[in-house]
């Protein structure tokens, strides 16, 4: 069989598990293109706009537990995609992202679109190769998915010059083994079990693949064994919650908060989770919320097996399993808009096993403690700060969905980033309801503007004003194909809400806040 | 008198001719925004994704001829401004590209938002520098626009630390001189009038500053006298042309066309252009039109002083100036659509002194040839082949206009990557009609599939489909704020356009292709 190194590259995938790729080709990637039509099986999925396809491929391998492939074109596409990838990277997400390129012999001619694709990829990815040859294209691409599938995930970028897609002589390779999670040592399960019967004050903080149900109701025995504090980091890639499920809260994201929620540990333990820190420094504000007496010690860094970890600890302190709090189940709320009557509502109107994608910024601050009573679902956050992320990871959360219903919060500030999504949800009838929370402001850059400054003024004012002219997200949507319609109340919001979730497709609700 | 930072900053950068500001400010940044009310004289102009921000820079030092200052927001910020600042790399354009950042003793932390930033601008600018302390922003500032403004002109990326905007010790500075465009060496303009004497087949070709109105005329005077043939490159920032300029080709994009029209050429002489190279290498074809039996001889470098040199050379040559060549003005097409119709009207109906920028891709290839009728007007492409670069270029060429009406020639494909642009377009009221080609496909990408193999099947013609949903840019720019209309005969498109130039502000029409 002679086939070309694109062809060995989808076989590759495809031999591997990846079969669904989000795309935004250009002509350095046309064989790659052909080849998926000679190679069939792989689900292809187009983005209007980079940012699209990596958030999409974010939100995909979140919810799949395994990576999509990207198809982005030279540097410059590359470029467009990297907040995304910046967030996923923070996300420790699997993602196999192949960037087209310039043919190697094409290269030193620096053509217009020539650009550092590699010194681009660095920054956003755990593992980098530029592809050489045809003949080895099949191995790399198998190397890149073990490397993103290797716990705790992370972006493997396979940077393919063009003729290593279009010679002769492309070898499709197996899949190689993926490693285990590591286990971590059994010293450190003993220091955490001395420490939490130590009798100071000690606190758990979770984070990646502690945030799992089973994972998060053995920290809860051992919390309610020892009296630990539970807290998950302030941003997560999902935490599984709601009725019949174990509660966390998170670090607060106001560095004031922060520092209040901490201020009592004498012991902080990390659990899959780095040291939390404040997102921007402040002047006169600590950097990190963990008070200056209390000690860090690692039970398991974000690679580790959590499950196993948390599994052996609660057996080393002699743990039982403890009932999650039985939560009335709320009715949705009426009358004016506010973040807690939205909390309210989502948490009654929220279907069996959502998923949320929570880019909803300073208006849902609230909706996280208040939802806990809500439908079983899984939560999940930007993580990396670049906004922009959320349209795009619903949608690839939408692909892997598998008829669970993708519940989009976004602010609109942050909507405008990557407003393109909403056309692939609409190409693909990805089952997505978008909440757009129309404050028509960047309300957290005023708050922090406030912070600096007394009596900001117009110039200031206007930098962060995103009305004149108004927005309208029901007609950007609809200008890509999606239905949507306004919520001036919370029962119309109830109402648009509880039909979206009851038809195939994507809906957008803009909620005037 | 006492500032900060920021301050300094703001005061340097308006000593030294720098007023315009293109921001999508964070939290990092709320000093630098805060200091824009302090600073009076800073037009301060809002994008909602940073691709706009950068491109709008771009676009506004084109006509401009000085540059304008971004503001954006640490690492992820920039990555997504950087596709554009890269078309400015291509362009020599002059940007002051200011990078908020995590403060510096924050950095270590490595909190969420922090990324590699200084490597995230290297590939795109010709200057990087981290500021570290408040006292030396005013500095770094100083030598920043000193550096963007040096001819051919670059973009300068100064990271600002949020600390070295806060704290107290702002010391202004003042404007650094900037150094007059290098002359080129009187041996290489002998070199090419021995050349042109040579009775040999020559072709100027010419880039950046060559093709401005009054060295165009000069080039021409030297090709009327020596019988040498005339080129531009195939993008360029600026063109000078229609009724009463000279006119000129351009490499054409096509590797075929490109390689047929140098063909004959025994010396290639370089004025302010780069060697050309095809855009893409395709299997069997040449990487530069260029062919191999030529000579390729620099006269200048793009940094050099163009019109000195040509003044140089026709003189040398005793080239007497010879007169544009006067044309028949068009009258608008009508009936059926087609990109020859379309460009005849534009040709008829453009009015004085606009503005074009052409992102026009597969349809527009005729537009350039059949406009050089039109009424004076400047031209100007993307030149890194980055998509997404049109409307925010003709967004800032918008802001620099003084009057002058901006038509931005998009197609719908690249359209979608900056649509964010229209947004400011409406904020700021500027006089910009957009033009989208919708063809609902990536014709382009078509196109080279078709070279790539036979038949393509249904999952490639997918990825380069943009119907399914189709695309509605009427709706899409209401919800933006900006009027518009669709055009499915050359009547209503002439009507549509003939409007928007005689009012004030935005319009957008949606050309059924």
């Amino acid at each position: 069989m002679s086939m070309n190194g694109a062809e060995s590259l989808v076989h590759t995938l495809l031999a591997a598990g990846v079969d669904t790729c989000f795309a935004n080709p250009g002509t350095s990637e046309m064989h790659f293109v052909a080849a998926l039509d000679r190679v069939p099986g792989m689900r292809c999925v187009l983005g209007l706009f980079e940012g699209v396809v990596t958030g999409a491929a974010d939100g995909y391998a979140r919810v799949a537990g395994k990576p999509a492939a990207t198809l982005l074109h030279c540097g410059p596409g590359l470029a467009n995609g990297l907040a995304n990838l910046h967030n996923g990277r923070r996300a420790n997400t699997m993602v196999v992202n192949c960037v087209g390129d310039q043919a190697t012999y094409h290269r030193p001619l620096d053509a217009p679109l020539t650009a550092d694709t590699e010194g681009f990829a660095r920054g956003v990815s755990g593992w980098v190769r530029t592809a050489t040859h045809a003949e080895t294209v099949g191995a790399d691409a198998a190397v890149a998915v073990q490397a993103a599938r290797t716990s705790p995930g992370q972006v493997a970028t396979l940077i393919l010059p063009s003729d290593t897609c279009w010679n002769a002589g492309g070898v499709p390779a197996a899949a190689l083994p993926v490693p285990p999670p590591p286990t971590t040592s059994p010293h450190a399960v003993k220091e955490a079990a001395r420490l939490l019967r130590g009798g100071e004050k000690v606190m758990l903080l979770l984070g990646n693949e502690a945030l799992r149900a089973d994972t998060l109701a053995l920290a809860h025995a051992i919390a309610a064994a020892t009296g630990a504090d539970l807290l998950a980091q302030g941003s997560n890639r999902l935490i599984a919650r709601g009725r019949g499920r174990h509660p966390i809260e998170r670090v607060p994201y106001p560095v004031d908060q922060a520092v209040a929620r901490l201020a009592a540990v004498r012991h902080l333990i990390l659990i899959g989770a780095p040291k939390p820190v404040i997102f921007f420094a402040y002047p006169g504000k600590p950097g990190t919320p963990v008070p200056a007496s209390a000690d860090v010690h690692v039970m398991t860094r974000p690679e580790h097996d959590q499950h196993a970890a948390l599994a052996a600890l609660a057996a080393e302190l002699g743990a039982a399993p403890v009932a999650p709090p039985v939560h009335a189940r709320a009715e949705p709320a009426r009358g004016a808009i506010s973040s807690e009557a939205f909390a309210t509502s989502l948490a009654a109107l929220l279907p069996e096993q959502a998923i949320i994608v929570d880019e909803s910024v300073t208006f849902g601050r609230s909706f996280f403690p208040l939802t806990h009573a809500a439908a079983p679902h899984d939560w999940m956050s930007l993580t990396g700060g670049a906004i922009g992320g959320g349209l795009p990871m619903a949608t690839g959360a939408g692909v892997a969905a598998g008829g669970r219903r993708v519940v989009s919060l976004e602010a609109d500030g942050s909507a405008m980033y990557t407003i393109q999504s909403l056309w692939t949800q609409a190409r693909e009838n990805l089952d997505v309801t978008t909440i757009v929370f129309s404050n028509r402001k960047y309300a957290i850059l005023l708050h922090e503007l406030a912070n600096v400054g007394a009596n900001p003024g117009r110039t200031a004012l206007d930098m962060l004003d995103l009305g004149s002219p108004d927005l309208d997200f029901v007609k950007m949507a609809a200008g890509m194909g999606v239905e949507g319609a306004r919520a001036g109340t919370m029962e119309q919001f109830n109402d648009l809400f509880a039909q979206s979730v009851t038809r195939k497709g994507p809906f957008v609700i803009e909620l005037m806040t």
